[in-house]
């Protein structure tokens, strides 16, 4: 069993040494706590709301940045995996909003959100590689950012290639829901766990940012969909997840969450999205 | 604005003139109570818990069946769009479990269930073509039946082709849930409706029979991925959704939840299943 922490912070724009302590910080006390996965939020590093292309690529850091030695000081500890946002230089220079896997020895991944919320579109480069599944000597750990969880093919084909747990740093910007509901986007990452049979760790952010709330909405969710922690404001949330209980797909006798799949029913989902777009375009009656 | 009904029923199992009866007077009651489109659950012509093939066979009907010439009458007084299960007897002979689109005019399309649930397998044929968009005055109605809906790749390839409203003739047995929270095929169905921007009706049956519980979690959802209303026991559930909404899938200025699709970094999902099958077999550490 692993203890997975969500530590959810509240980065500031703009501040890459008051970041870098805060994440250090955040890790250090998840793993003193036993954690052995930790995740941060979406761009941890550096903050969300920028004004500009410019003013995020002034706080943009290479993979190889100490900061992530210092991650993994802090991981070795444990010894623990980290999973968390970065505002990245890329080593062709352009921005990503990436998600950086972290261990003991150092920098085991980066992966570049491939589907980019909003104005993100105005500042980054969408990722042109599917989100990785790190295996790790806790579990296979696939990881996703924010906005990915919302295209339930990425997270059944993460689930397809072994993952047992998604990790999902985050930035929800708060948006309306009916009363005693929970946010929508952890209704939609219960039903991914629960259709692929996988845990699900999202991190969020706390704070309020150039007059952006967030939802603060981090939750563990179990390989069943339901929830196992929760944290209001800056908090952390933990849970022990039993992660290779993932790699039972079976549901009963005859049924089978994987092998039920009807894969040549499945053309739509990888057809040019130019083709689907055209319908899309169509307009109400 | 379409008036969506679902009749939460109890068939009983292998009575063929008393379904007719209920499914006739289900259908009678939600047209004369203004619906524009009528679910009824999952196999209601026949009951769930057939204890052999043959005695399915004994019940199932073909699609030319005068039972269907009885709901189309009782559909022409709306007009309305009929929705049900049926135990079909197929042109090849070979049994299966379907669903009928019923109009005024007849039988608009028959589909024939492609994931079939546990000891379904024993009884039925799965089907070999994917899910009906059906094009009607009302909207565009995209046909599953029960556990298609835990797929998430099909919700989302019916989507794809232009469903308005996902409508899901379902026989949900009862599990285990923790308190206070719905029951787990409801989630899965309210991240299909707001992943997807699509309505989502799911009819479920009530009652038991042969001993299994049922869920009786009909549930109507809206393209936001709210519930809009549910019913208890022997009862219908209603809405009055305005299904031209479904065609807009913008989110925000700049996203777009089936735009925002990368469907080259999908292509797991239609691997061949025995390519991920081997891997799903692998035991844990």
């Amino acid at each position: 069993v692993t203890r997975v922490a969500c530590q959810q912070v509240a980065p500031r724009i703009g501040d890459l040494a008051a970041n870098r302590e805060l994440s250090v910080r955040a890790i250090r006390d998840a793993v003193a706590g036993g954690a052995g996965i930790v995740v941060l939020p979406e761009l941890v590093t550096s903050g969300y709301v920028f004004g500009s292309r410019e003013e995020a690529a002034s706080v943009a850091i290479a993979a190889d940045d100490p900061l992530f030695s210092d991650w993994a000081a802090q991981a070795a500890r444990g010894p623990a995996v980290v999973v968390g946002g970065v505002c990245e230089r890329g080593p062709d220079g352009r921005l990503y909003n990436s998600a950086a896997v972290v261990d003991g020895s150092g920098v085991r991944a980066v992966y570049r959100k491939t589907h980019l919320w909003d104005r993100e579109k105005l500042i980054f480069e969408p990722g042109d590689e599917a989100p990785p599944v790190v295996d790790t000597p806790a579990g296979r750990i696939g990881v996703l950012v924010c906005y990915d969880l919302e295209f339930p093919e990425l997270t059944r084909s993460v689930a397809l290639r072994g993952a047992d747990l998604l990790a999902v740093p985050t930035n929800w910007p708060l948006v309306d829901r009916p009363a005693g509901e929970r946010a929508p986007e952890v209704v939609i990452a219960m039903a991914a766990a629960r259709t692929n049979r996988v845990f699900v760790a999202c991190c969020d952010r706390t704070g309020t940012e150039r007059g952006q709330k967030w939802t603060a909405g981090t939750t563990l969710i179990d390989e069943q969909g339901w929830v196992m922690a929760t944290t209001e404001g800056e908090g952390s949330a933990a849970a022990e997840m039993d992660l290779p209980r993932a790699r039972v797909k079976t549901l009963t006798e005859r049924s089978d969450t994987l092998l039920d799949r009807r894969p040549e029913l499945y053309a739509d989902v990888v057809a040019a999205a130019h083709a689907s777009s055209t319908s899309r375009k169509e307009s109400a009656p």
